[in-house]
C-alpha cells in the first residue's frame, strides 16, 4: 500500500469520537484536520487538550460542521453522534452535500436497508450523486457478529447456520457504558428501561441481515429478547457497586429464520465481571468450523479502530452507500 | 447476491482437484462444464465414476486443455496442477489466452511477486489484455496464515508484530499428504528430503509477503528453517507405522525481517497425531489481539473451500492478477 496520508475530521466529540481523534493524531497515515461538536463545553476547545494531549494539535472544536467541511475538504469525515439512522440523516446527508466520504459508527448504517430501506436508497442515492462512499462499520455491527463469521464463511464448504456469541466483561469499561447496560438496577427497573429501549444494544438485527446478505439467504422473520443478568454476588467496578440480586448487565438474543429454520443466532452478554469473556464464531454444516477471540474484542478499542483503518478502502471505492461485504480486507496501518 | 450459477471447468483432477469437482457438483450455484487432466488413467472417464458417485455426470476427463476451455467457455477456471509458479505457468498462460478467469491452488500464485516477479508482471499484463482475473488461494497460502491476520489487523489499533501457529494433525490427512511429510523416515532420509525440496511446504514466504503488503511493511529478509518432528511412541495412522525415533512430520518456521525486527513470524508443524491441533493469530502491539480456530481449519477441505467460493469474487473483479488483499469478502455460497 502507498504513504498516502488521509486527511480526516472527527464528526461527534464522545467517547468514540475522541478515541478515535486520539488514534487518526498517533498514526501517521491519517491527519486530523478538523473536530466537530456541538457540546458548548467542547466547542472552542483544541482537541489535544480535550484529549488530555500534552499540549494543543492545532485542531479547534467547532460546531459548525458545514463551515469546517467546506473549509477542509477532508478526505474522509469519521462520523460518531448516534445509533439511529434516522437521527442522524441530516447529519450525513450534509456530509455528502459537502463531497466528503464518511466512516460512521451509526450502529444501523451497518446494514440500513435492514431497518430504514427508504433512506438507505436516498442515502445511496446521495452518495452516487456527490460522488462520495459512505460506509457504517464498527465491532458490533460491523465486524465480529457479522463480517467476522462471513469471512470465516469462505473456508468453508457449506454453512448451514451461523451462532455468534460474544461475552464481554462490562467491568472494565467506561462508566457510560456501565451504566447503560443497568448496572446496580432492579430487575423491574431495568423491564421498564429495556421497554423504553435504552438498555438495548443497537445492532443486532443489522448484523444478523447483513450475514444473509453476503451468504445469499431471505430472512422471512427476525426476533430479538432481552433480559438483564442477574449478580449473584456483590459486584464493585471502579464506577458501581452491585448487591446480589440486583442487575449487573444485559443479555440479549437475535434469531433470524431462513426457510422456516433458525439460520443465524446472536447472542450477546454484557456484563460486569463476565469470566470468561469471548468471541466465538460457530458455523454449522457438514464440517462445522469454530472460531475463538479468547477475552473478546474491547468494544471501544475495536470499533475505533476499524472505523479508521476502513478509510483508505472508503476513499478508493467506487460512489455510493456500501456495507462490509463490498469492501476489500480492511487492514491497520501505521 | 444474486442466483447466477457459475460455469466452472475442473483444471487437474488429482486429490485436490476431484475434491473441488466434488464441492462444484453439490452446490447449485456452480456448474461442472468440463475437466482436463493428462493423467492415461484418468483421461476419457467420466467425473463421476472417477469420484466414485452414483452416476456419471456427463463430464468427461479430457487431455486437450486449450479444446476444452473453447467449447466450453466457462466463466472460471479452477487450476490444481502445481505448488510452483514456473512449472504452471504455460498452462495459465494458456487459460488466459483461452479468455477465461482462472482461480488456482498454486501456492507461489498466492503472492508471485515474492519469488517471481517477473512472471507475476508477464501474468498481470495478459490477464489485463484478455480481459480476466486471476488469483491464487488455498488455505495455506491464502488464507490462514495471511489473509485471516490481516483481516484481524483490521480491528487493532496497531500492529507491531505478526504470529501465526499452524499446528496440523496430519493423521486425518490423506496418504500422499502423510508420505510428503517424510512419515517413518529415518532423522538421515529426512534431511536429505529436505535438502531435495520434497518435504517442504510451499507458502510461507508467500504468506509472508502478503501479510507485508496488506500491512504497507517492506520485508527486508526473509529466512525460512525446516526440522524433523520425532515421534516419541509408536504412531499408527491408517496409511503408516512410525516407531519412536523416527520421523512422524515437519516442522517449518518462516520468519521476515523489516526495519530490523522479526515483524512476521509463521510456524506450521503438520506431523502424526498433532494434539492438540489449531491454528493461532497473534497480532501484538499496544493491545495484544488473539483468534485461536480449535482444531485447526483441514487443509484440503479448506483449500477447495477458499477456490470455489472465491470464483464470484474473481468474475466480478476488475481484470489483472489479484491477491486476497484486492477482493472482497469471500463467503460461502449454496
Amino acid at each position: 500500500m502507498s504513504e498516502r496520508v488521509y486527511r480526516v475530521v472527527q464528526y461527534g466529540m464522545g467517547p468514540i469520537g475522541q478515541e478515535l481523534a486520539r488514534l487518526a493524531l498517533e498514526r501517521r497515515s491519517y491527519e486530523l484536520v478538523g473536530a466537530i461538536d456541538i457540546d458548548p463545553a467542547k466547542v472552542g476547545r483544541d482537541v489535544g487538550e480535550l484529549l488530555g494531549l500534552e499540549g494543543p494539535v492545532g485542531v479547534l472544536v467547532r460546531a459548525d460542521a458545514e463551515a469546517v467541511l467546506a473549509e477542509t475538504r477532508p478526505d474522509c469525515v469519521l462520523h460518531t453522534t448516534g445509533s439511529y439512522l434516522d437521527r442522524v440523516f441530516p447529519q450525513l446527508e450534509s456530509i455528502v452535500r459537502a463531497g466528503c466520504n464518511v466512516v460512521s459508527t451509526c450502529e444501523e448504517l451497518s446494514f440500513p436497508a435492514a431497518g430504514h430501506p427508504e433512506l438507505a436508497a436516498r442515502l445511496d442515492g446521495l452518495a452516487r450523486e456527490y460522488g462520495v462512499t459512505v460506509l457504517g462499520t464498527g465491532v458490533n455491527p460491523g465486524y465480529v457478529m457479522d463480517t467476522l463469521p462471513l469471512f470465516f464463511s469462505g473456508v468453508a464448504q457449506q454453512v448451514t447456520a451461523v451462532r455468534v456469541e460474544r461475552i464481554q466483561n462490562a467491568s472494565t469499561r467506561r462508566k457510560p457504558l456501565q451504566e447503560k447496560i443497568g448496572s446496580g438496577k432492579t430487575v423491574e427497573e431495568f423491564q421498564q428501561l429495556a421497554a423504553a429501549g435504552t438498555v438495548r444494544h443497537v445492532g443486532l438485527r443489522e448484523s444478523a441481515y447483513l450475514i444473509a446478505a453476503g451468504l445469499g439467504w431471505r430472512i422471512e422473520r427476525y426476533e430479538e429478547r432481552i433480559e438483564p443478568v442477574i449478580a449473584e454476588r456483590r459486584i464493585e467496578t471502579r464506577y458501581f457497586t452491585v448487591e446480589p440480586g440486583r442487575v449487573c448487565g444485559v443479555d440479549q438474543l437475535g434469531r433470524a429464520f431462513v426457510e422456516g429454520e433458525e439460520r443465524i443466532t446472536l447472542h450477546l452478554r454484557m456484563y460486569l465481571d463476565a469470566d470468561p469473556a469471548y468471541d466465538r464464531v460457530l458455523l454449522e454444516g457438514t464440517t462445522p468450523l469454530e472460531l475463538v477471540i479468547p477475552g473478546g474484542l474491547q468494544g471501544d478499542r475495536a470499533t475505533t479502530a476499524i472505523a479508521l483503518n476502513a478509510v483508505p478502502r472508503v476513499v478508493a471505492h467506487a460512489p455510493g452507500l456500501v456495507t462490509m461485504v463490498d469492501l476489500p480486507i480492511i487492514t491497520v496501518r501505521s
